[in-house]
């Protein structure tokens, strides 16, 4: 690894904790990463990312700022990038994915809070992840009541626009959302000083739409059996894609896609044809929690898709490109970002059928819903999924789990015990 | 009690669980309330709505369904009951407080949810509340996740029409607000077969007014030293306010001001001059809840003031009586309520200055903060709360509690170690 110790002290970090951390996650990974057998070539980028990934993306977000540009750091897919790249700017999905932050965040939030958002604060209050002290604003949102309490604390650290994302999808709540982006549209100019207009945000939003189509690419090519990528190199490429430069993200999942479409005409797989196959359901898992896809591939089961923010509700839906002023280009993204169906909106029932729709096109044998604890919105929702999937006899199983490991053992016994069941 | 089991039978009730609470309540009550001395002579009528608690109030709606009337259960102060007094129809506050029903919860929600929200679902699946069958609809809102996610499962119970409250206070959610409000005039109309116009709403508003007045000058008298009234009875005094017959409920807390003006004429008070004044703020204490009030007063403080929904949020504000026109009614409704300060806006600092200001209004020494375990919301709020209060050298302490008796003697503990401070 490159040495970025002065860079990391220039941004104000509490190195020595930082060490800690530094020390664990190469093992970490090596653990649940390179054990694996017959990976793509194609995630070897990715691995490298992981090996540097406190180095690089920061040294390239710093070298942008030098140059003038500005970066936003976000924590949900319902915060147009698009707008932050039409002015030139660099967005970066924060989402904090490990124990390390939680005890940070804990400090000024509930215990009973979802470990998502206590260690997104506590990674930036311990000052211990480089991606989160960079930032020249936070671009935060009103989705589930964790977020949007904890987002009036943080904005005591850091200059932070919030987005007013409605709770229901009928055509005012699309009209409101729209309002939401042409505010963030001012926000983004005043802070990069920079003019968005049609011909900038048309190309934005190509520029993402590629990734997203990249991702597609990916992702289609897991509907194939033998499986050619694993669930856990999946869900990497998807983690790493939040903060990625975009038109690398596009082309390094373009190549990985080349890659396991050889490997489909090949018959190539990474699990014995006969491997159940899992569809996982419900909250993100930010990098670098791959706790329950270790848990469940380590079973010798092919986890296929994420019905997830970490998943297919990242790249599903396109904007429209044919949208030419800037007018019909704002009502694009609100469309677009409308059609994801996270649990905070009311009713959801357009996710249970998605999860439906993705058991199909998957060729899924058994789902894992799963949320992280505290999450009241997805455990909740979790209830109504539960019973449609029962009624459709589709084998699902109700997973709440956090950051810890203490919950490890008892998590593979009903793992496998779901297996078994698959597989009679 | 009057024999009611023949009306609770009809409803569908579960007469050998409701048995159970029957038995219990009586005595709970007993414990609590008829154990306190000098009380007013006003209580008596709340009293007896305690002992008849299942009976008069379940009778006379009854009685108004037969006579073709409707009625709409509600779970926030945020549902303007106006609209449904306007149509001729009765709103009840249908918020469940007792642990009684919280299992009956649980079967369908997760355990991690707010006690409210458990009992108010396990009420109604349990069938062993009249006030939770009678209504012909439930208006349910989008505040907090546990509520916004659990109207869907309860939607499949009773017909439910949800009012999508704003997360801001900008001007712009005024405006939704308003179109929320008009939507559920629509709504009302349809359920009741009456229209709604200028003058019957102009009616229902001072009818609803005048229930506010009344209880502004309950707690007004409250602002005396000693106090004329226990924060038990005033508690209890607002709580039945949310579902009596509101020319009734304003009537009765006049009758109770009287007296409560006199004693203070008197210089009569439930508590010795010298005991500490003690804020209540946080989240709602639905009926029966009574436990904190219990704990803190047994102790020998007088609670002076609640800062909840259950308090002052409940009847500070009025609405507009000047608004003549449909439109300028509902412009006048909506500003009102959008006054409230509930821990689902945000930023929400204007509650912050509520608690500041009524700290001084009632001469209080000491604030308990406090919410029902699992709302997110309120806990993660408190952090501010206590840190601003602290600034302020006002005496603040944070607990979470629910519904159950296992925390008793150790909130007890930490009361008496606050009180103790105070009194230093
Ligand atoms: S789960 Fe919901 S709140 Fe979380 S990132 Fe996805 S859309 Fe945003
Ligand atoms: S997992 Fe749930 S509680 Fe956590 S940030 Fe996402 S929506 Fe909020
Ligand atoms: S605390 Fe908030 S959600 Fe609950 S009743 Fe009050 S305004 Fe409604
Ligand atoms: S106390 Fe909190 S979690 Fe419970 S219903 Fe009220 S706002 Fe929701």
């Amino acid at each position: 690894m490159a040495d970025y110790q002065q860079m990391w002290a220039n941004l104000g970090m509490d190195l020595e904790k930082h060490d800690v951390l530094c020390e664990v996650l190469p093992e970490a990974f090596g653990g649940v990463y390179l054990t694996q057998q017959d990976r793509p070539k194609g995630m070897d980028f990715y691995d490298f990312v992981v090996s540097e990934i406190h180095g690089v993306r920061p040294a390239e977000m710093l070298q942008h700022q030098k140059e003038g540009g500005k970066v936003f750091g976000t924590f949900c897919v319902y915060v147009p990038d698009e707008v932050v790249f039409a002015a030139g700017g660099i967005a970066a999905g924060l989402c904090g994915g490990s124990q390390f932050w939680v005890s940070g965040g804990e400090k000024v939030l509930p215990a009973n809070t979802c470990p998502l958002i206590k260690a997104s604060v506590g990674a930036r209050l311990d000052k211990t992840c480089p991606f989160f002290l960079i930032p020249d604003m936070y671009v935060a949102e009103n989705t589930c009541d964790g977020k949007k309490k904890a987002w009036e604390i943080l904005a005591g650290e850091v200059p932070m626009h919030i987005i007013d994302i409605p709770q229901m999808k009928r055509e005012r709540d699309v009209a409101a959302f729209a309002a939401e982006i042409r505010d963030f549209i001012g926000v983004v100019e005043k802070v990069t000083g920079k003019k968005i207009n049609a011909e900038s945000l048309g190309e934005a939003i190509k520029l993402i739409n590629n990734k997203r189509r990249a991702l597609q690419r990916v992702y289609n090519a897991r509907k194939a059996s033998p499986v050619p990528i694993s669930g856990k190199d999946a869900l990497l490429v998807t983690q790493i894609n939040f903060y990625d430069d975009p038109a690398r993200a596009a082309q390094m999942a373009n190549n990985l896609a080349d890659e396991l479409e050889q490997r489909i005409n090949n018959g190539t797989g990474v699990f014995p044809e006969n491997a159940p196959r899992i569809m996982i359901s419900g909250t993100p898992m930010a990098i670098p929690n791959w706790k329950l896809h270790h848990i469940v591939e380590s079973l010798g089961a092919a986890i296929v898709v994420e019905e997830s923010c970490t998943g297919t509700r990242y790249f599903e839906n396109l904007v429209d490109e044919t949208a030419s002023t800037l007018d019909e280009q704002i009502r694009a993204l609100a469309e677009r970002y409308m059609k994801t169906n996270c649990a905070c909106f009311t009713p959801n029932s357009a996710r249970i059928d998605d999860i439906i729709r993705l058991a199909d096109e998957y060729k899924v044998d058994g789902i894992i819903d799963t949320n992280l604890q505290f999450c009241n919105l997805y455990s909740t929702e979790s209830y109504l999924i539960k019973q449609v999937m029962t009624e459709r006899n589709l084998p699902i199983i109700h997973i709440e789990t956090d950051y810890s490991e203490q919950d490890f053992e008892q998590l593979r016994t009903r793992v496998e015990a779901f297996l078994e069941m698959l597989r009679k």
